[in-house]
């Protein structure tokens, strides 16, 4: 299949190899759908939001009720995740993983809350391992839906007050990179208040044994989005979907993700390096080569919806262009 | 105005400065409209094609045929530039500045034919006084109907067998970087290849007294393409265009563009690093941050078409995102 595919590739008019990512991107996509002719289906992007109890020790630039709000602005269509979808026919969904609000029913909202937010992890795990299994329950039960109704990509975002906490423990704690670089500014805290975070971080790490996996680092440092984002990323996988992963939270899921199953890796694309101090780091550990490096540090799944065009790109481009043979192009000399 | 913008960017429901290079993006735009509603209409990406008399030199992986060839396969729909301006809604108007080919009339097909190919710089100028005016004089032209039909912003790619060539010479010439960093592998020379298309430029360099400016040396260097792209980028920025900059060849030509007028560079935007040698220090000399790096060496305008989404997606944020104000979403505290 992959000399197939390579070979139709290389015979599209254009020099060898000049598509570049392109080109890799759309072998990747060929392979995932064993097919010469790839489609995206019903491009949908789950934004999963959740609180922390670590949000109160002043981890973060912005308070806790923040997450509620952006929540309701992203279900009254004004936030950039809502913007970068619907410029591109992306539909949305946003999961309340376990937002510390109650809110109304809403068509893109999915109820999927566990608690009104994770415990502290300062003072014990962040959720129980009744929370994470249902938090894995929940998150499949999502994810096929989804496939019921088509879709074959899907887009992994997060919003979260706190959550680069929790997603710096787990990097840490899966990876063996210290945490004081695993650990960045998040939403924007000064350096005085990155030097804080990073000492509470350190206190958390005390607190608990090492995890031997990912299952028992998610339940030790939460969040209940995280955990969301990651048994959603394997139901994708097993739905043999194609998975697009935001920036550093989401990428911290998706280690998670690929420390449960390494295969996860054939279907997935990182979408875009964030300018959050670990993310770089990151990708260099799982060996992934991000779509864009525009500096984002959003989250929101806005680094998916940005890279989404470039991958229908490459999808077009294999199915649209003309070979060599039928433009009566002369090829390489 | 430029407060004003920033205060707008500054108050939407993201933390300061979280998508990047998506401001940097809609604050150049506002400024060059003059408008906190920026507006992107009818976008159009102009392909400038020619023959280079150095083609039949060894300096080029295809035979100079390919030039035509492809501007055939341009007005068939078939060239990714062709599947990436239909994704976006692009209009694609492909020049002939001088292809050694007699067109048949096609809508796409712009004639502005200098002559069948420049001559080959080895022996003489590229180009003749007379042949630079009439480069300028007729993308003008070209320019000034775009913009009678509303265009406002306008992509710059090209096509031309032998024109990384010209495209070196003009760089090295221009920014006095030695000749060997601005030269690469074109189309898909090997290690030996390139070598000999080093030497061979430096005998044209040598052949030529040092340009004294960037019109003497788009004479001496060619080509008819590279000449009409500078001339039409001066001339977009004379009707107050937003100039979309694709990759190398592009980019010199927006060198000499940026040599004979500065102030080109409030309404330019390159789009995209090239994997040819070169245009790292090309952008890094002209104090330009390309908004995609995919490793694309292709040219045709692609860097611009696929960065498009990208650059709407700017001035989308910045029409419809809410403000912190209107979601009733908390500031930073």
């Amino acid at each position: 299949m992959i000399e197939r595919i390579q070979h139709i590739i290389d015979h599209k008019t254009k020099p060898i190899g000049s598509l570049a990512m392109l080109e890799e991107i759309a072998a990747k996509i060929c392979l995932v759908q064993q097919s010469e002719k790839p489609e995206l289906k019903n491009p949908t992007m789950l934004v999963f939001a959740a609180d922390h109890g670590i949000a109160k020790c002043g981890v973060s630039a912005y308070p806790q009720e923040v997450t509620s709000q952006m929540v309701l602005n992203f279900l009254n269509g004004g936030a950039a995740i809502n913007v970068f979808c619907k410029q591109h026919g992306i539909n949305l969904k946003v999961i309340d993983a376990g937002v510390n609000y109650e809110f109304d029913p809403n068509e893109v909202l999915v109820d999927a809350k566990i608690a009104k937010g994770t415990a502290n992890m300062l003072e014990k795990p962040a959720m129980t391992e009744a929370h994470l299994i249902n938090c894995f329950e929940k998150a499949e039960i999502i994810v096929k839906e989804l496939h019921k109704e088509g879709c074959n990509v899907v887009g992994f975002g997060e919003m979260g007050i706190g959550n680069t906490s929790s997603a710096s423990l787990l990097m840490s704690s899966i990876s063996g990179i210290p945490l004081e670089q695993c650990a960045g500014k998040g939403a924007g805290l000064n350096d005085k208040q990155l030097s804080f975070k990073i000492n509470t971080l350190l206190e958390v790490q005390k607190k608990h044994d090492q995890p031997t996996n990912a299952t028992e680092a998610l339940q030790y440092f939460g969040g209940f989005e995280i955990a969301q984002m990651c048994g959603a990323m394997l139901a994708a996988y097993d739905k043999n979907m194609l998975l697009l992963i935001d920036g550093f939270i989401a990428g911290c899921a998706y280690l998670c993700a690929f420390n449960i199953n390494p295969a996860i890796k054939n279907n997935a694309l990182s979408c875009h390096l964030s300018d959050e101090k670990g993310h770089a780091l990151l990708l260099n550990y799982l060996g992934e080569k991000p779509v864009l490096n525009l500096g984002l540090r959003l989250g929101e799944g806005t680094g998916c919806a940005l890279a989404y065009p470039i991958i229908e790109s490459a999808v077009r481009f294999m199915n649209e262009m003309a070979s060599f043979e039928n433009a009566g192009v002369t090829n390489k000399k």
